[in-house]
């Protein structure tokens, strides 16, 4: 016998996780949808060096990788970003820009496994490719607005920077050769705090007044006056520049079409990852803010360049599926809490199983989701904890020719000759 | 720079293809949840060990394997029966009995990539563990039969047969000890034709007589004729026995049911596979027979006995989906045919930017899958290029303050200058 096992930092999903992870992904597939995003896929293996480029960096540790039985350095995608600017490379001229694409699928990282994080994970990725203006990036703004409203998460907000204002302001205080450790280290601020954060700071500028400048920038204005902080940081970034115009115009579009107060302008959103060169955003559930960002992204002006010369701009977008989900759970969100497994349990003696499976059909075609309970000979006892295990609300028991529809929760019952009333008695959402 | 590409048997999938896909396993899952089936996942990383047991075989050979950065010995899925039955093994406590679940994912082999072979690909499992009857087997060819009429796929016949009848056939003739061979040599009748399969069941038997025997027995009746099938092969197999009257007991409710005149006795249906112990059936395109089955399954006895001693009885049935899309693309199915990116798509100009998002907004809150044209500098012919690759059916150009509806289609036109008369004129299913 051999034990059954899951690796290390792996996880089966119940039915009682799958169900909700499947009604989310499809609430996010019907809001990228609405606007005009399609999907696409791409292999779970690729080529080592197409993920990694020329390799090293942390990534490369935490990759699941090995050579193939034809001899190829082969590995699992541990994002969907690669992989997609892989896919653009090889497509564009076919796809054409702009190019609106989403994309959800697992991927993995060897990295150790902690609370709420695993080796195998599911990212929700959209993005616009192939056009730099403020309207792409109100667009995915737009969309995670939606797409969090339509999961009727309570409370919400988005944080808004931008990194060449970022860049702007290392570059006047002469900082901007180290911008790539200054920008790391400020995105570790909610994790480590900020006297942790200063203490790194004074290690990569050597100059506490540059520290205490970097400091201030980030903590600059208050967010919720949009308008207001992003003056104050456009003086610190040396004026007005096309970035902070940029601001404006995608700030004039969310008040327009009424979702602004979901959004705050936060200077100390930096985001690690050294490819993004505009707006920047993390989301955070105002009732979890420990969670952590569910939802981050920006603007890249060059993602695929690894792979082509054809100049391809885009901003996008990252739902963090499973920690989202872990965050709803602690919320207690109605998007869970539905997971039954059918509408209908019909019972039924040995005697009556043609009848029962007549009557399932029915009721199917009657857009009734109805399980049938297949051990006929079992105890009441046992059939009821069935359906109440899978959160079934009514059952239909056949009895001397006619049926007993029962609610298992008020115990009400209602008899019928004739399945066709069952319509009039049944309350299905 | 890195060459872009994909490993040798995997592909991407771009929107044309993707768009379809989704939608198929959309009806699938809602065909299932209609019976009560609830979806679950498990990892695609699994102990080599657990995949494949004490080794060997086929398989073996063909399997994604490697030892991870923890020394693991570990394996990428090769189908989803095997991390079912692992599955099973830990859970069946907690989930209770009867189990119906559905799993829809990817599995990897690295055999040779043949036309219409990958290495990467979907299947789409459905089982009822816990439930050794007729209704549990009749659930299963109800799904099946749903699953298709609801992919509205034109001409499609389920070919039935009973691993147990075959046997006891073979026991009658004196060669059970044979039957593995046998079986796997009689499956690949629809590959290799008869003569082939003489020549190689000669070689197993050693005796003419008793290959004209198989012979006979895998071409016995006329399986329009399910009854008459039925009767022959009790015959031939010693007589009435539990087994042929579980398969008359199916067939009745099948006929109860009106679905009957969709299912064949055809007794060379054997599956090569080891561990059917009752009914198996394969399931063929009428217009594309050599497609070969696109849905194949049956009764298993002790699917989990590698990993439990709990005895759990199972029968399902396995949906090949790359293989039945390449059917319904070569049949011209009308599911493939809508892969519209968007109903509507927004044009304007530079200086209407902040009015087409606002459209946009309303559109989608009436419904309306809404894309915007990103890029309001471009001409008019890259514009409808691009409506028309996406299939987008409706432009809304906003033009000095009104909107102008269409069809790109019809290019007819219509004017507002309220967008809540839209609904009117717009034409979506």
């Amino acid at each position: 016998m051999i034990e059954p096992a899951v690796l290390k930092g792996f996880r089966d999903s119940l039915p009682e996780e799958e169900i909700p992870k499947k009604r989310i992904i499809r609430i996010l597939e019907d809001v990228f949808s609405s606007y005009g995003f399609v999907p696409i896929d791409t292999p779970v293996l690729e080529y080592t060096e197409v993920l990694l480029g020329k390799g090293g960096g942390e990534t490369d540790k935490q990759i699941f990788r090995f050579q193939d039985n034809g001899g190829r350095q082969v590995a699992m995608r541990f994002d969907l970003t690669v992989p997609f600017a892989r896919f653009l490379a090889m497509h564009h001229d076919k796809l054409g820009v702009p190019f609106k694409r989403y994309h959800i699928n697992k991927v993995w990282r060897g990295e150790n496994p902690q609370k709420g994080r695993y080796r195998e994970f599911i990212q929700c990725d959209f993005d616009i490719v192939g056009a730099d203006n403020a309207e792409a990036d109100y667009e995915i703004l737009s969309m995670m607005h939606r797409s969090f409203s339509a999961l009727r998460i309570d409370g919400y907000t988005f944080h808004l920077s931008h990194r060449a204002l970022f860049s702007a302001f290392l570059a006047h205080i002469g900082i901007e050769d180290k911008s790539i450790d200054i920008l790391r280290t400020v995105d570790k601020m909610r994790k480590i705090g900020t006297d942790e954060v200063r203490k790194l700071l004074d290690e990569i500028t050597g100059d506490s007044s540059k520290t205490e400048g970097i400091l201030s920038f980030i903590t600059a204005g208050d967010g919720r006056d949009f308008i207001g902080t992003l003056e104050a940081i456009e003086k610190l970034s040396g004026g007005p520049s096309e970035h902070s115009e940029r601001m404006r115009t995608i700030y004039s579009m969310l008040e327009k079409t009424g979702i602004a107060s979901s959004f705050v302008f936060d200077p100390s959103i930096t985001r690690g990852l050294d490819y993004y060169t505009g707006i920047v955003y993390e989301t955070f559930l105002d009732k979890l803010p420990s969670l952590g960002s569910v939802c981050s992204g920006g603007r890249y002006n060059d993602l695929a360049s690894l792979y082509t010369k054809e100049k391809l701009p885009g901003v996008g977008s990252s739902i963090g599926l499973d920690r989202l989900m872990a965050g709803l759970v602690e919320l207690g969100s109605p998007l869970l809490a539905d997971s039954s497994a059918a509408d209908v349990l019909i019972i039924h003696n040995a005697d009556d199983t043609e009848k029962a499976v007549i009557a399932g059909e029915i009721l199917r075609g009657m857009g009734i989701r109805t399980d049938i309970y297949l051990l006929p000979e079992a105890k009441m006892k046992r059939i009821y904890g069935y359906a109440e295990a899978r959160h079934i609300p009514y059952s239909l028991q056949i009895k001397d020719g006619s049926y007993v529809l029962k609610n298992l929760g008020t115990r009400e019952e209602t008899s019928f000759d004739d399945l066709s009333q069952i319509r009039e008695v049944i309350r299905i959402d």
